[in-house]
């Protein structure tokens, strides 16, 4: 027997089903038309966004990582939760322009910027958050091309990294950002050549559960922001300290204590150096923000035994929750969060493992596993589901195509 | 320093510059109006099929399973190439009829077929390869419903595997076919119930490199079909041998010595049993029939050095090519065959690693590995993107969208 993942708080039973913004999952199911269908909760989205705003200092500005979930209704959302946006490629701007953001809310970083994407980013005024000298110049000439005055920012690769975050993205050679030793050099020169100096972008890891290293890792960042404005002359005006909350996924996973994080970056925004009390400070999460608010619905088309083990066969799969498969940048496979929606809160009664409808032994949504016994019919929640699922998932594998949406 | 994998037989160089049918890679681009590109090679698919059609016995069907690359343009030289196609989802079918392919060629495979599939594939005269016995009596009342007589054949999960094979399909629990010990049983209900009897589908496994362990299982495959023919008491129309033939993606990987298959299977249809006499034998390739024929071509647009280490950032990436990033399934990444395609041929003067454009660790095409200089606007092909690149891949990712795809 394999464990499942926790299910996420806010998820309720209504009958015996499971039920998101009051709707059972046939009800909803129904409203869009059918499965393999995301349900994403607006309520659990402000839930959290408001538990994360009292727990943090009143300063602090939170961003929202677009790539999690660029789902429209989320951006609209997102417009009124959050104080700005950050995105990581020209297909992301248009979808963030298109859900009517404040283009000079909006912050792009990403390692393979191309000259048009830099051209749409200049010419909206979004900040860009450089990764390289070479794209610096590239930034400058795409800008001076069009008369427009970039609003630059560095990315900076630093020497620490996020301890047990799931993505490191700091620490030794890294293709983002400049190593911190150059960044002071090119700051000076792109603020020699008239650009409008934007600051300092220091993304060091993401899904993290451990309060302590984060608490760790944004007293890292602080410092070396300090030090390198110090080396670079000119007062900072803002700071992404970059994110790295983390959720709980698998088994024995325990909520990062956002809490703790806050009394500490209270406690450092209490004793902030000279050189960046004009600073406005910022973290950027996705994941953390929109994770659990999701939830993936798929319909058991099959039920079926082999050499003794339960199969329940759905019309979803990996093609939609490839990193619930266990096949996304995983080493050993573990179960997400997952139920029998159509039986929410009933005992376990049998061991089984749930697979999509691909025809591979990769499409795998929970390994045997305890379950209420589910018959063809049943809906299958998966958790989680809210971040890294819609878009992060191969849609046009075996020629399903994409799952529907909803938000509630 | 990690190696490449070995570049497939058939691409040249034209002027220092990577050529597929006799264009270079930049004229490819421009045809296509840009990168991320994928090319697919007309030619090197013919040739592929040639070579395989001299190798095999002349009564052995060869199907084309559409899962591997379902591009238009490679479905119609299918039609042409391959004896049939199989296909694992009715979005399949739709584009296999779209090529304009007999009906009666197609045989559907998939452990999460819907009432609508199997209606879609009865109305068609479309084989089905029933996975359950619930999916037999789902697909028998549809069939009634329509009032039409169900092609229907059984998937088989036999007690052996493929050894060595990538994927494997047999062997224990399988959320794929029937255990082989119930297949007798549910033959003689779906044949007593008037459904046309199509036979067997016995696949055990994909991407085996070793022509002893595809031998021995064909081998196995025969024999079991024997057996089961005599329990089950009727004619054998049809055996869907499987396939498992795989391609060399890692350094090392030596191409499967299809003459010795041929030989084998040479041997084995010399001797066929009586009850097999009259059936037709198939086997069923998808990634061995195009994987080799389809480069991934994408721009360098950034140039770095990061603690030392030298990264081309090119505008593609995992969101294109999932399974070459390492990130599919895969436990110890390992470089593909890659190669500046913009000096194609020329020596290796420097170690660096190839990533893509999203901002994710995970997006690496190429690991610290020997390769010519290459400046921003150099191409960089990925081999062996033929199969299993397009549509295994979240091309949505980080707002990305999918790559240019053509066919010389």
């Amino acid at each position: 027997m394999k464990p499942l993942g926790p299910i996420p708080p806010g998820y309720e039973a209504i009958d015996g089903e499971l039920a998101v913004g009051g709707r059972t999952a046939r009800a909803l199911v129904e409203d869009a038309g059918g499965t393999p269908l995301f349900v994403y909760s607006a309520e659990l989205i402000r839930r959290r966004m408001a538990e994360l705003r009292a727990a943090m200092p009143g300063q602090l500005k939170v961003h929202y990582a677009v790539k999690a979930n660029p789902y429209r209704p989320i951006l609209e959302l997102m417009r009124e939760l959050a104080d700005g946006f950050d995105i990581a490629s020209g297909g992301e701007l248009d979808m963030v322009m298109a859900a009517g953001q404040d283009p000079l809310l909006i912050s792009f970083a990403g390692p393979g910027k191309r000259d048009e994407e830099l051209a749409l980013a200049i010419a909206h005024g979004v900040t860009l958050n450089l990764e390289s000298e070479a794209e610096a110049r590239r930034a400058l000439d795409v800008a001076h091309r069009l008369g427009s005055t970039p609003r630059l920012a560095i990315r900076v690769n630093p020497d620490f990294e996020l301890r047990g975050s799931g993505m490191k993205m700091g620490g030794g050679a890294k293709p983002f950002g400049l190593d911190q030793q150059r960044v002071p050099a090119l700051a000076r020169e792109i603020i020699a050549a008239g650009a409008e100096w934007r600051g300092l972008h220091i993304f060091t890891g993401s899904q993290a559960l451990d309060a302590g290293a984060i608490i760790e890792t944004q007293a890292n960042v602080l410092q070396l922001a300090h030090r390198l404005t110090y080396e670079i002359g000119v007062a900072l005006p803002h700071l992404n300290m970059g994110g790295g909350f983390g959720i709980p996924y698998f088994h024995g996973d325990q909520p990062v204590d956002i809490g703790a994080i806050g009394a500490a970056l209270s406690e450092l925004f209490g004793h902030i150096p000279v050189g960046l009390q004009g600073t406005e400070f910022a973290i950027e999460l996705g994941r953390y923000l929109v994770g659990e608010a999701g939830v993936y619905l798929t319909r058991i088309v099959d039920r079926k035994e082999s050499h003794g083990q339960t199969f329940l066969v759905t019309d979803g799969g990996l093609h939609h929750q490839l990193a619930a498969s266990g096949n996304f940048g995983t080493v050993v496979r573990r179960n997400y969060p997952a139920a029998i929606a159509t039986k929410f809160g009933a005992e376990p009664d049998e061991e089984a493992s749930i697979v999509g409808c691909l025809c591979t032994p990769l499409d795998r949504l929970a390994d045997q596993t305890q379950l209420p016994r589910a018959d063809v019919g049943d809906l299958v929640a998966v958790f989680c589901a809210g971040a890294y699922g819609a878009t992060a998932s191969p849609s046009a594998f075996l020629g399903q195509g994409p799952a529907r949406e909803i938000m509630v």
